[in-house]
């Protein structure tokens, strides 16, 4: 049986590119399919286009164009900024501090910079996934080189204070170091950008990280902004592209992608963000209504307006999951990176649901495609999907049996 | 003045997507949009694509798919090859052998391993470009875990003796290690593939570079294939994409034009070599004849066919380029990574090219497209910008006056 609609509710996974964009991106491949490293006619037209994307992308964030590195996904942009800033800089100190809900691009990038000779002192995050200001000025000290917190979290939404952290990291630079540069600060911007305003002079950040697929670019486009003066060691060592940063043959027609969903991005944040927010709001509204034993994830004002997390008490989340598929709605359990890995998000860990809980999840992000028919089927279709797994459930029926004794 | 034609002789630098390939990965911008992590339809979709590609790549150079990581260029391959080999079987030893002649790509790659510990033995070449195998056996001690020497160098074209030597690392392996992995043996194949037969087991190499937007696939996609029981360190780290090789959300339209590319290359291969070499040798004759004090760089038969690498004595390279861009004819001086840096190519340097020479240097690299009239359109219009420029030399004047005298 075919499904009634077809209702995509994974857009922190990724989203479609939008028609503009793929109609900016096709004259790269084949017409004007130059080398941008070439001097000729062909490889200087290639050359505008990236560098026109390269100004787009910058503008997006209020960045400087010569200070946005080209990568081809934010996991490089995350694992180049870590190593990279954390090698480029290794003189100032040892130590780097990240919170424990990062994305596992910059965790594991950590990780190896801890075998390496690095120190890395792990942030935690209270049950709404947000990081402490406090704890950051704690444990800063003169062998810190770089803290990175990410912008929002990717499965619960949470946004966290980066403001205040990188006003602490500023202060502290001054007072462990000489140089102008400080302790750096790097944010994994990659669930905001192009959701919400994002401005790398507003937020302080020495360096962050975007991706062109999260908000309507092309995958294989995204890109590292670091601050002027601030040194990186290049990770992929080659060619002198990407100002000698990054080497390889640059992915123009992705990137010049990318540049046009910046483009479009910076004029739509206003409207994606009330329009989705709305949407979002009557999801969880009408969910919550429906569904008993329903918790929500993250912060309750501070989230993205796009993200709806909810966990669900005596459900199996892959078989909800799957339901709901068969329904034709698209959804996720957490994180897509690692949703093939079937392990217990390590977010919804760290803000402390019970492991059992953490299996009932069920990560819903909307986007500009979504309507509010597509909101009610989901509000329809959800609760009986949910009924029905309960009863499959021991845990379930002892509980309800304690209800009706209680 | 528009130029009468245009003659793009620059395949090396990069090819034009082949219009097959635009429209196999059209569907995957917008349409088949998922990603490939995810359970539900549009991810499995989105899986399904990039494995059928994943296959069609293995089935152009003899590997099985399980054996192919996706990355997204050739400079990305060849690092995560030098290092991510080096790393991962470090305990095997600290000493990697390189040829003086690499990309880039792999010679700084092979530095930065060079500053964490390990040595790094370079390999001469002889005039025409050719690694010694008695040299690479000469060189190999207990202490080697690494051997990489390219298929075919990318700017005079050489092709390499890459079974000799891999015959050698594996006898070496056996007398060194006592496991079954031996010496590891990688070669950059970036210039080769598509091109020629490229053959895994043939070739007898443990790893292997290849990228796409060389042979008519798109920019942003590109592989290393790494043989069955081979220990690698992920250098791009985060999710458990690429079997946990190489974190980040799947270029999944860029993945499905390599395979297209693969595809096509694997069927059209023959007729590529017969009729790029036919036009190339046009080319080299038509010049020869009309041009004194012509060197013809690389090997004259190991060499790669599409490949024509020129050094004219008493021409400034750069001017040349340029007077032949005007004329609608795109070339090189040397490798598209380093064009932008104007130095002399170090691999003209290795083989023995007088500085002053190099500096005439001129790399024509052909390609499907390119017809016999194309070919002599250029027979006709290099040699008077050759002569301008010449008269423009007092180096030259001095030639022609004790040529005279003489």
């Amino acid at each position: 049986m075919l499904a009634v609609r077809n209702v995509y509710l994974d857009h922190a996974a990724t989203t479609p590119a939008h028609p503009k964009v793929v109609e900016a991106m096709l004259p790269y491949f084949t017409d004007k399919f130059g080398n941008p490293s070439n001097l000729h006619d062909r490889g200087r037209e290639a050359k505008n286009a990236i560098e026109e994307a390269r100004a787009k992308t910058a503008a997006l964030i209020g960045a400087r164009p010569e200070e946005i590195f080209f990568t081809s996904s934010g996991a490089e942009s995350n694992n180049f900024a870590l190593k990279g800033l954390a090698q480029a800089n290794s003189q100032k100190g040892r130590n780097i501090i990240v919170s424990q809900i990062e994305h596992f691009s910059v965790l594991h990038a950590a990780k190896t910079l801890e075998k390496s000779g690095f120190t890395v002192t792990y942030l935690p995050v209270d049950k709404q996934g947000l990081v402490d200001p406090a704890d950051a000025a704690r444990a800063i000290n003169k062998d810190t080189v770089l803290v990175s917190i990410m912008h929002a979290n990717n499965e619960i939404g949470t946004i966290e204070p980066i403001k205040e952290i990188s006003a602490i990291t500023r202060e502290k630079g001054v007072l462990f170091h000489t140089d102008a540069v400080g302790v750096l600060f790097h944010t994994d911007a990659v669930a905001t950008t192009g959701w919400i305003p994002v401005d790398v002079k507003a937020l302080g950040v020495d360096a962050l990280s975007l991706s062109g697929h999260q908000f309507y670019g092309p995958k294989g486009a995204a890109a590292l902004y670091v601050r002027k003066n601030v040194r990186i060691k290049p990770q992929i060592e080659g060619g002198i592209q990407e100002d000698g940063r990054r080497a390889g043959t640059e992915n123009v027609p992705a990137l010049v992608g990318l540049g046009k969903a910046s483009e479009i991005a910076a004029a739509e944040i206003p409207r994606r963000m009330s329009h989705i927010a709305a949407l979002r709001d009557r999801l969880q509204k009408g969910l919550v209504e429906r569904i008993d034993h329903l918790v929500i994830n993250g912060h309750p004002s501070s989230r993205l307006p796009n993200h709806l997390n909810v966990s669900l008490w005596y459900v199996e989340g892959e078989s909800m999951l799957l339901f709901l598929n068969m329904e034709g709605i698209s959804v996720s359990s957490g994180s897509a990176c690692t949703s093939r890995s079937l392990k217990a998000s390590h977010v919804l860990t760290c803000i402390g649901t019970d492991a059992a809980v953490a299996n009932g999840t069920l990560l819903m992000t909307l986007g500009m495609g979504n309507t509010a028919e597509d909101i009610d089927y989901v509000i329809e279709k959800l609760p009986p999907i949910v009924q029905r797994l309960r009863e499959m459930s021991p845990l379930y029926e002892d509980m309800i049996k304690k209800e009706k004794a209680g």
